[in-house]
C-alpha cells in the first residue's frame, strides 16, 4: 500500500449552515455531520480528507494558497462565489491540482444568476444537483484518477 | 417587563466613512455618533443595539450567521455590497429573523447601477432617502414589530 | 413648546379594507385601528394628524388640494393609484410639502406591473414592506425632519 | 328548497347608457328592462339579484367592499375599467366569491387598448361578445356552479 | 331672439388650482375669474355656460351624461385625464353633441406622455396652446355653431 | 382709439374651393364668404385683416416675406403643405410675429401622413377641427392677444 | 350620336420637354406631336381633348379646380409630383371624375424614390411603363369607360 | 473677343431676404448687392449674366427649361429645395449644361435633413461653406470652363 | 500695396498623375502646369503660393508642419487620404490657418467609400467636382478672405 | 531636504504568490522581495513605502480608508477585483490622493472580462504588462509628480 | 560595467509639435528637450537611446526593421498610427525585442475612434495617462528588463 | 522569338523580412534568394522581372507610377497595405497593365481585419495561400496570358 493522498475539500459561503438551512434543497445533514461520513469513505481508499470552510472569500484564496505542496486534490463547492468571485478562479488557477467543483443543487435549474460558474473553467470537472452525494462522488473520482 | 429584544445593525463597505465622505450625499453626522444615538432611542424601547460595521464581505456573512438565534432582528444597509453580493444575500436567507434595509439616499434616484438591489428579494422592507432617519425608524419598527 | 405641526394621512384604494383584505398580506389591524394608534404617538410627539382615505382617484385630489397652506407634511399610501394616477402625481406636484410614499408591503417583492411608481419622482421618501408600521416611521420621520 | 343565494350585478362606466348609445354594437334594450329580464331567471333558479351601476371607480370598489358577507356571488362589467383599473382589480381580489366578468361585445376584437383585462386575472372566469346573453349566460352558470 | 343655448365647460384634475399652480404655464387668473369671464362673453352671445370643474373622473363621466338632453354643447379640458380616462372617451362618444378639447398649453411641445390624447378621437376639434384664451375661443366657436 | 393691427391671413393649396370640395368635411361656405365674415367681425375689433389664397407654395413664401414690417400677426392655414414644405417653414422661421395655424379638420383625426406638421415647430399655436370657426378664432386670440 | 365626353389631359413638370430630354427613356416625340395624335384618336370615338402642362404645381392645381363641371373625365401624368404632392392629390380628390394616371416609364423600375405614387390612391387606375402609348391607353379606356 | 458666354443663377426660395435672414449663418449682404457685384466681375470676364431669384418651384423650372439654347451654364443655389424637389431635379437633368450648386452654408454641417441633397447627383459640381463667395468662385470656375 | 500672403498647395496620393490618370475624370492638364497657372493668378493677386505633392502620407504631415508660422492659408485635396488619414486630420487640426479642401470629381457621386472625409471636420469649406477650376476658386476665395 | 513623502502600495487577491503563480506571466521574484526593492528605490527619492497585499476586499477597503491623511499617494494593483469590486472603488473614491493602477500583465490582451475595469474611472493613471517594473514606475512617477 | 544597452525610441505623427499643439492636453515640454531629459536619465543608467521621430508610416517600418539585432529594446508612442496602422504593427510582430507603447494622454478617456490600439497586441506593455512621465518609466523599464 | 515581356514585382511592407519573420507562416526563404529562383523560371519563358519591395505606402506609389510605360504586368504583394490603402488601389487603377494581388498565406483564414482587401478591385486576379508558389503561379499566368 502507498503514501496516502491528502486530499482538502473547501465549502464557501453559507455552507456551514448546512442542515439547518434550506433543507428542502439542501437536505438535513450537517455539513461536520457530512465531513465524518466523507472520512469513512477517504479511510477505505488510502486517502486522507482535510476540511475547510469559511464565508471569507479572502480565507478561501488564503487556503488555496497554503495547499500548494501539501495537496494532492482540490474539492470545492464555492457557494454564491461561484458566480462572481474572479479572485477564487485565479487562486484555484494558481493551484497545479486536480480540482473537483461540487454544487449540491442544481445550479442550472435555479435563479437564472445562478446559471454561470465562473469557476468551472478552472476545474477538472463540476459535479452539480446529485445533493450531498457530489461530495462522495468527487472523493471516488479522485481515488480512482490517483489509481492510475 | 419582558426580556430586553436584541438587534444586530449591520453596515456594509464605506459606511465607516459615515460624517466625511460625500457629505452632501450622506451628511455629517459618523457612525459612532449614529449609534449612541440609536442606542438612546433602543434603551426606552427596552432594545439592546448590538453593531457591526465592515467593509468585508466575509465578515459580514459571519456575523449574519452568528445573529441566528442570538438576536430577534436585523438591521443592514449593504453600502456598495448591495449590487453584487449575492453571498450576504444567501447569508441573509438562511436567517429566519425580521430584516429591514436602509439606504441613507434614495438608490432609485442615483446612478444605475445603483437602482437594482440583490438584497430586496430577502429583506422583510426597504426604507430609502429618508438619510439618517431610517436607522431609527428601522428600530422603531423592530421595536413595534416585536410589542405583538 | 412650539406649534403643533400638522400631517395629513392619505390612504387610497381597497385601504379601507385592512384588516379583513389578505391578512396574510397585510395584517389583521382595520384602518380605523391604525389611525387611532398614530394619534396617540403624534400627540406626544405635538403632531396633529387628519387622515383620509378614499377608494375613489378624485376625492384624493381633492384632499389633497385642500391640505396646501393647512398641513405642514404629507404622508400617502397610494395603493394602486401608485402605478397609473398622472392625475395624482400632478396634484402631489402642486404641494410644497415634505411627503412619504408607503407601501404596507414591500412592492419590490410583488408583480412586475407594482415595481414601477409614477409617485416616486414627487416624494421625499419611501418606506416598503414594513406593514403598518411604515406609517408610524413615516409619522416619526416627520417629527424628526420638523426637530431640525 | 334552500336559501336563495345572493348575487351582485355591478356595471362600470356608461352601462347606465345601455340601449341609448350605439345600439349597433351593444343593442337598444336599457339596463332597466335587461336587470327586470335577468331578476324573471333568476327567481326561476331561486337566485336573489341586486344590481350596481356607477361611472366612479371608487363608487364600485365602495360597492365591491359591501359586498364581502352579503352575497354569494359576482357579476362584473367593468366598461373601460376593465383596461386600467388596478384598483379595481385589487378590491376584486379582496372579495373570496365567485366572480364572472361580462362584456357585451368581444373585447378582442375591438380597439387594440380593449384587448388587455387588467380585471382578467382576479375572476372566476370571462363572457366576451354574447351580447346582453352574456349576463344570462353569467346568470345560469353561477345556478350551475352552486348546485354542486 | 331664439332660445339660449346651453354649453357645459368641464374642467379635469387639478384645473381647480388654475392661477396658483405653475403659473409659469397656467397664468395667474383663478378658474373662478376665468368663468366670469366666460358668462360675460356668453350672456352677450345668448348662450348659457354651466361650469363644473372636478378631480374625480366618475363625477366628470356623471356629469357628462346628464348633459344629454340638458345641453347642447360640451368643452372640455381633461387634465391629466386626457392622457388614461378611456372611460371619459367613452362617456363622450356616447353624447351626441358638439365637443371643444381644450389644453391652456400646447401639449404637443411639452413631456413624452403628455403628448397623446386618448380624448382626441371623440372630440370635435382641439384647441392648443391659445392659453386661457382657448375656453374662450371655444364659446366662440360654439356660438358660431349654433348660428348656422 | 389706437392703430389697427394688421393681420395677414394665408390659405395654402385647394383652400380656393371652399365650399364646394369635400363638403362634409369642410362645409358649404366659400373661402370669400368666409373671408367677408372674417372682416365684419375684425372691424368691430379694430383689426385690419389681409387675405392670401394661393395654389402656389412660392406664391404663399413671396406672400409671407412681404408681411414683414406690414403685418403685426399672421394666421395660416398650410393646407397638403403642411406636411412637406420645409421652405415656407423656413419663411415663416424669418417672420418675427405670433402665427397660429389653424386646421379646418382635426389632423390628427386623418390619414397617418397628415399627423405630423412641419410647421408647428414655428407657429404659437394651432387649431385644428373647429371647422371655418378656426379663423375666427384664431382672429378673435389675436385681439386678445395685442389688449395684453 | 350623341354629346361629345370633354377629357383634360395635364401633364406635370418637364414633360414640355418630352421628345428631347432622355430620348433613350421618353422617345423623340414631341408633347405637340403626341397631343395631335391623340387627337386624331379621339376625333374617331367622338370625344374632345383638351390639353395643359405646366412644371407649376400650383398651376396644375388651379387647372385641376378649373375642370370641375367643364369636363367628363381626366388623363394626369405628373412627372416627379407623383411622389411628393400631397397639394394635386387633394385637388384631384376634389374633382369627382374619372381620373386615369399615366406614367411613360414603368415608375416601379427606376431609382427607389419613383416607386411611391401619392397620387394612385385618388386615380381611378394607373398606367405605367407603356410608352407614349400609355396616354392613348387612357383615352380608349376613357371612350370604353363612357360606352357603359 | 468672341462671344460673351451667358450664365443663369438661380436662387431658390427665401434667398430674397439674404443679408435680413438669420445674418448669423448667411451675412449682411442682399441679394441685389450680391448680384451687382457678380455683374462687375462677369464683365471682366466677358460675360453675361442673368439672374433669377423664386419661391416658386414651378417658375424656377419654367427658368431652367428656358435656359435651354439661350444660356451655357447654370449657377444654382436651390435652398429648401435642395432637400425634396424632385422636379427641379428632374429639369436639372434635362438641361445639357454646365452645372454648379452653391450652398452658403456648409450644408454637412447643419440639421440633419439638411445634409442630404435630391440636386448634387445632377450637378457638375458643388461648393458648399465659402459663404457669399461661392457665387463668384462658380462665376469664375464658369468662365474658365469656356475658356477652355 | 501690402505684404504678399503665402498660400501652401497641398495634393495627396496619385495627384501627380493628373493630365494622364483617368483622364476622362481628372482632364489632360498635368500637375506642374496646374500650378503655374495657378502662380500666374496669383502674382495677380499679390499672393505667394507653394506647391508640394506627395503619395507619402507622411511628407504631407512634415509639410503641413512646416506651413506653421509660414503661411497664411492652406489649399489642400488630400486624394484617397481623406478617407483614412487621422494622422493628416491631427496636423491639419495644429494648424491654426484657413483651409480649403478640394476635391476635383463630386466625392459625392462616386463609390460609396469616398462620400465620407475624416478632414471635412477641420476644413473651413470644401469644393468637390468643379475640375482643376476647383483650385483656382480656392485661391480666389483666400484672396477674397485676406481682402476683407 | 523636504519632508518624506508617504505612498500606500496596495496588492489585491493572489498577489502574494508572485514569484510562484504563473510564473511565464508573472515571473519568479515574490512579494516581499518585491518590496524590498521598492523601499531601496524609494529612500533614494526620499519617498516612505508602505505595504499592503489581502486576498480580502474589505482588508483592502480597511487599509484604503487608513491611507486618508496619513499617505500622499496610492499605488494599487487590484488583482481580479478590478473588475468587480464596486465597494473598492468607492473607497478610491473617498480618498483624495494621486492613484496609479498598475497591472503586471497586459489586461487588454488577456481574457475579455479583464479588459474592463471599475477602477479606471477613479485612478489617475494606468500601467499595464510591464511586469513587477510597473510598480517602480508608478513610484518614480510619484516622485516625479511630488517634485512638480 | 558591461555594454551599454541600446533602446530605440520611436514617436509617430505630429508628436513633433509636441510643446506646441494642444499644450492643455500634451503639456509644454517640446520633443527634443524631453529627448535630452532621456538622455540624461539613460547614460545614468548605460544606456544609450537613439531617437526617431516621424510622421512617415513607412519611415517607422523602415527604422524598426533596422532595429533588428541593433537595438535591444523599443519604446513607441505611434500617435494616430495607433488606431489603424497594421502595418506598423506587422513590423513590431516582426522584431523580437520588448516593446513599450506609451501614450502621454489616457487614450481609454478620449473620442471613441482612440479607444482602440491595433498596436496592444504586439506590444510587451503599455503606459497611457502618465504624461511625459510614460516615457522616463519606459526607459527605467527597460533599464531594470535588462538588468535581470 | 519577341520581345521579352517586362515584369515588376512589388512586395509591400514587412515582405523585406521574409524568411526571417514568422517562418512557420512564411516559410524560410528570403525575398533575395525568391527573386532570384522567380528569375531563374522567368528566363526560360523569356520574361524579364524586375523587383521593388517597400514599406513606404508612399514609394509603392510612386514606383507604381514610374511603372507606367515600362512594363506590361505587374505582380504585387501589398502586405497590409492590402487592408486600409486607397491611396495603393487608385495607383493600380491608373496602370493600364494585367496586375496579379499575391498573398503568400490565406488572407480569408486569418484575422478578421485580413480579410477584406481593398486592391481586389482593381487587379486582374488574386492568389491566396499557396505560400511562396503564388509567386511563380503568378509569372506562368502572365506568361500564359502573354501567349494569347
Amino acid at each position: 500500500m502507498g503514501d496516502k493522498r491528502r486530499i482538502l475539500v473547501v465549502n464557501g459561503p453559507n455552507l456551514n449552515l448546512l442542515g439547518s438551512r434550506e433543507p428542502n434543497i439542501y437536505g438535513n445533514t450537517g455539513l461536520e455531520e457530512l465531513n465524518q461520513q466523507l472520512v469513512l469513505i477517504a479511510e477505505q481508499k488510502n486517502l486522507e480528507l482535510s476540511f475547510f470552510q469559511s464565508n471569507h472569500e479572502g480565507e478561501i484564496i488564503d487556503r488555496l494558497h497554503s495547499a500548494i505542496g501539501k495537496y494532492d486534490a482540490l474539492i470545492i463547492n464555492p457557494g454564491a462565489f461561484t458566480h462572481y468571485s474572479y479572485a477564487i478562479a485565479d487562486a484555484l488557477l494558481a493551484i497545479k491540482l486536480p480540482i473537483v467543483e461540487v454544487h449540491i443543487s442544481n445550479i442550472y435549474k435555479r435563479e437564472a444568476f445562478r446559471h454561470h460558474s465562473v469557476i468551472a473553467n478552472v476545474a477538472t470537472g463540476q459535479i452539480s444537483g446529485l445533493g450531498l452525494y457530489g461530495y462522495f462522488a468527487a472523493v471516488n473520482y479522485l481515488h480512482d484518477y490517483f489509481s492510475h
